[in-house]
């Protein structure tokens, strides 16, 4: 049995959104158990009127609801120990929850993980993975926001952190793996990502296949499992991706709209607008994953709406049924333990 | 009256392309006047199936084409003084043409434009400037591709730049400027972006409002003129953008396929599909553009088609006829003048 904890006071609507969404995730997965952690006057009257939801949860009252105009700094000085977003994150450390889904602002909720989780022993860094809708299927990127710029090391912890993702996600034994690049030959992208490809060719021990590097047009294609990059390109390419699909889907709307004939062929064609409207859905794959700490934490959008805050609570579940944060672990120790040895020998040779 | 200068072996189909492409923009610019540059049995037979461009045109022949996978060093190396490339951008330096466009391989033609036009006095790095299609028209977003990285004064000058080119292509006479970052408020971006945004705001003399920072999802949205970044960030956005118009594309239309409602629908909507097409066509803004050095080079898409090559000699045609080579210089010098005693000062502060 899994047990999820919610941060309620998470997210533009708070409450109004976390408690329906999450009463929507266990009437598809009624195994579910939830801790949700909020402010009681907000929290209680939503949550009567989900009594299965009520039977299968446990509600903790805090004080403090962290905001979304929160600073990280400011979050974790009124809200540490005692706001709703902590406490979710502690249920997790505790053993409490297997997993803390929240939709509050995404810095204050990677600084407390990390002041509460702390990062995986060999990791020193978190990252962000956001789970990519491709025309094959889905891919996994990341890190898409959670710290600028990474060095070589780094990029093949994202490396192994998301390709153990996909592992639990998809299903896929050997998951491959791109590092994202520019394409132009006579700078060849960042010195970070050509080292990174030279060591991830020759880690051959690892559970992956390394595919060589990938440029932001492969995003959509689902040529690789997983797709690696720092932050701050991997977010730009993130929020790009949601604002062309947001551009097309006005340019479609208005082209439906404008002609006697366009708005008989819409009515005509409706069920496959409906698909596409969903295949085009960013609530489809709702739901930043925190991978590198001593826990999983699913990041939720702030503007969603009870679809998409049940769609993070489902990315949840499946990290957690799959033990994610136990198989990076293992995966990371392997690496490390057989790059160590390697490392002195090239050391002792110099 | 505007010469521009070809390179008629650039691109997939060189010549195929590239002088078809000539002859529909002088359809529409009749006054226009062209220098071919190109290996001549291959060239003439095309050319001779267009008696007006042959009329409004000079062909030279060269020897050598520089193939779209040569590295730009071999491509320098085989090609410099005698390739069609070369004798293209070599037109624009000795005054002979007042611009320059090719399909040919972006990293070559960056690195001969360098080698042979160098680099404006006050400018380290060129950029490469993309027109992008926004939900108000059209914004610039530079750089995208021509350098990894950027220090604040560099994206600064970048700045400058595209707000020149945004004055001579949209006649605005203050282009509102944003700074592409990322929104986590924890890490605030990188350090580089957030010292151009501290100077941009102090430099009012100059001819652009600085409208502050921009997130990859306000690309689409057009709610600046000129967007600013380092070309590694930059070349992602740009291809992930054209990644996911063309993964949408491919839903539309398998959406329009699978039911019979769904193909009389199409039927009915033809000519909104086909205004959605163009809207969503990447042809539309084809055309790099190189910035900051001492002649206007366009980068046609080496894959476009002759509708796609049309557009990008059309650029070409904007930038000469408002010698933003010129304004570009009287901008950056100008800027130059005033950062220089305001620097002298705050050193004697210290």
């Amino acid at each position: 049995m899994i047990t999820v904890s919610l941060d309620a006071m998470g997210g533009d609507e708070g409450p109004a959104v976390v408690i329906p969404g999450a009463a929507k995730a266990l009437e598809r997965y009624p195994d579910v158990r939830f801790i949700i952690y909020g402010i009681e006057s907000q929290c209680l009257p939503v949550l009567e009127r989900f009594p299965k939801l009520q039977a299968a949860s446990r509600f903790e009252a805090c004080e403090i609801a962290v905001r979304m105009d929160d600073k990280p700094s400011q979050a974790l000085r009124k809200g540490r120990w005692r706001s709703s977003m902590w406490k979710a994150i502690e249920a997790v450390k505790s053993g409490e929850a297997d997993v803390c889904v929240s939709a509050g602002n995404t810095g204050a909720l990677m600084a407390m993980s990390k002041f509460c989780l702390r990062t995986m022993a060999n990791i020193e860094r978190p990252a962000i993975a956001a789970i990519w809708p491709t025309l094959k299927g889905e891919s996994i990127v990341l890190d898409v926001g959670a710290t600028v710029g990474a060095d070589a090391q780094q990029l093949i912890d994202f490396s192994v952190m998301g390709a153990a993702m996909a592992r639990a996600l998809f299903g896929v034994k050997r998951p491959t793996v791109g590092l994202l690049n520019i394409g132009v030959e006579e700078i060849k992208g960042q010195e970070e990502v050509k080292e990174a490809g030279r060591l991830l060719r020759e880690a051959k021990f690892l559970d992956l296949d390394y595919h060589g590097f990938v440029e932001g047009d492969d995003l959509g294609k689902g040529i690789v499992d997983v797709v690696v990059t720092e932050g701050f390109a991997g977010n730009i390419a993130l929020k790009t991706a949601e604002g062309t699909a947001r551009q097309i889907a006005s340019y479609l709307k208005s082209a439906m709209s404008r002609t006697w004939r366009a708005k008989i062929g819409y009515m005509f064609a409706r069920d496959a607008f409906q698909r596409l409207k969903e295949k085009m859905d960013p609530r489809r794959g709702n739901g930043g994953v925190f991978l590198g700490l001593n826990g999983i934490v699913i990041k939720s959008h702030g503007g969603t709406d009870v679809e998409g805050f049940a769609a993070a609570v489902e990315v949840g579940l499946d990290m957690a049924r799959n033990d994610l944060r136990k198989k990076i672990e293992a995966d990371l120790n392997l690496y490390h333990a057989r790059r160590a040895p390697a490392l002195a020998r090239a050391e002792a040779a110099i």
